[in-house]
């Protein structure tokens, strides 16, 4: 578009940003771990691989699974829920039951990892960990992952999984919840379910969340280096989990959805200084414009995937906790 | 507080931050006409003035002043509620009154201005927008301004105005709004009446709001310069206000009021590029864990006080309108 006069955007000056003062000290503490005493952050990686480098992503895909895994030690050492793991409706998916056995309600979570990263056990492990968290049967969709999988690989494997949830569960009965590349895929299987002619679920959880792969909202530059977790964007892994489709199809960038057609009730977070801070900000209003029941919480100074157990942290869990216990049995 | 190991923040390069290409044709020409073709926001002024400089403080306001009337006439030039000023509670009080005559029902509508500017015309002119806008009789509280007046008088006449509303209309009839400096008095007004044993309003609408003078929120380092209408931070303004008293006070900083003890159903709105985002997402959290009724709208690339009239105000206007619609007759 051409600007009828002034500036293309706004100049500023090289400065070190404190973290604020306004957030827990653990969650300080966090973000004071997770930078260089010159302020660079850790996260901050080398040249992207060659798409075609598989040895490569192989070995990244390791380290940042034992990241991950090292992440979740705490919680997948006390996992209270029994795991087993199924071929559902072509998918593999890891269905955790909690103690006491479960009920006719469901939870399928998608888990995170830029679309790339988080297969096998730490998928398993989260999907202990939500059954034990909402006390119903989890399915954690073990999607398959470029460079090998590309698109639409992971959507098919979530549909086909949903498909299979759809048979043991009615749809009123079943929450999906995904966060950042999680998110993606939950918002696109509803998508999809939905085009597809089957019903929708009860609700949707997407916490920070990667609605938009061709990275057109603000934060993916007002918040580069701010979000300690995602300091830059994300395209070239974008690229590769597209395998050459459009990055604008609703089905790879949520965001772009049509939602006046359903969609179920949605929780949407994030943080201020979160890269995907507009990809919920917009789908709060996409959602709103629609008219469909949408919950927005922003929490102060959090990055991409929170401060690791902080006050602000458990605060978030609460909420969710309760959209989730709220959520049972809401007509689609 | 003393951090174990890592960085203080984080350092960002120089750079030319964009304007996002995910907004309005109109919305992205008003931040471009907003900034020099160097990327400078046309409002960053120079010194602050000296707090006993009365000449100076008076030029300000007059130039300020000037500018709120042309924004402000468009919708100024076709008021249809008439409006007579009166002395209320010992506050100068513009009342509008919408065509028809207006009915049991009252809208505070409290001024912006960083608790300075915006007093007289652009007061008037607001309490008649507000009147035709949601078809009530509309009470706008032109309140003293330092240097001649710091607080408490702002709040003073406030706290009158709404003992006098209270006399003409029941407090479930009463809703209290305010943008920026606004919101900062209108969550003030409610605080100090709550501690006074007046009732509460039936709701209250807080527009990017100055809800901490101590400006402790993160949004006060990252958003600087992002937004254009508030480049920097305003504690020059705040410590002429607050004329000694401490800001961190809650009738200074309602961000830090205890919110347990009773508060109306809240509306919140930000913009992602908002200085005072912080200070909304803030409000946010205090007042769910509060269990207080609340709404968040975050607009994508929003500066402070919006777009001027660009369709994502317009969408902000009727999220607005649908909310006090909806809060008439709610018991407090």
């Amino acid at each position: 578009m051409a600007l009828e006069s002034g500036g293309e955007g706004v100049r500023v000056e090289a400065r070190l940003v404190p973290f604020p003062k306004s957030l827990s000290p653990e969650a300080r503490q966090y973000l004071a771990r997770s930078v260089t005493p010159d302020g660079v952050p850790l996260t901050l990686g080398g040249a992207p691989l060659a798409h075609d480098d598989l040895a490569g992503w192989a070995a990244a895909k390791a380290a940042v699974g034992a990241m991950m895994l090292q992440m979740m030690a705490p919680a997948g050492a006390g996992l209270k829920s029994s795991v087993e793991t199924l071929d559902l409706g072509g998918a593999l998916v890891h269905v955790a039951t909690p103690q006491g056995g479960g009920d006719y309600r469901a939870y399928i979570d998608i888990h995170g990892g830029a679309l790339v990263h988080g297969a096998g056990e730490p998928c398993r492990i989260g999907a202990g960990m939500a059954a034990d968290r909402h006390g119903v049967r989890c399915y954690g969709v073990d999607y398959r992952v470029p460079p090998e999988h590309p698109y639409p690989a992971a959507l098919d494997d979530c549909v086909g999984a949903y498909r299979a949830v759809l048979e043991r569960h009615a749809p009123e009965n079943i929450i999906v919840g995904g966060s950042s590349a999680g998110g993606n895929l939950a918002a696109a299987l509803v998508l999809r379910a939905r085009d597809e002619g089957l019903p929708l679920p009860a609700a949707l959880v997407l916490m920070t969340p990667e609605l938009d792969l061709t990275e057109s909202g603000d934060s993916f530059q007002t918040n580069r280096m701010f979000d300690i977790m995602l300091p830059r964007p994300l395209m070239d892994t974008n690229l590769l989990y597209a395998g050459g489709h459009d990055l604008a199809h609703p089905y790879l960038s949520p965001l772009f959805g049509d939602f006046s057609k359903g969609f179920p009730p949605t929780f949407l977070q994030a943080g201020t200084r979160d890269l995907f801070l507009s990809n919920t900000v917009r789908m709060h209003r996409a959602l709103r414009r629609a008219a469909i029941p949408v919950e927005l919480h922003v929490f102060e100074g959090m990055p991409h995937a929170g401060f690791m157990g902080a006050p602000e942290d458990l605060e978030l869990a609460a909420e969710v906790n309760r959209f989730v216990a709220d959520s049972w049995g809401r007509g689609a």
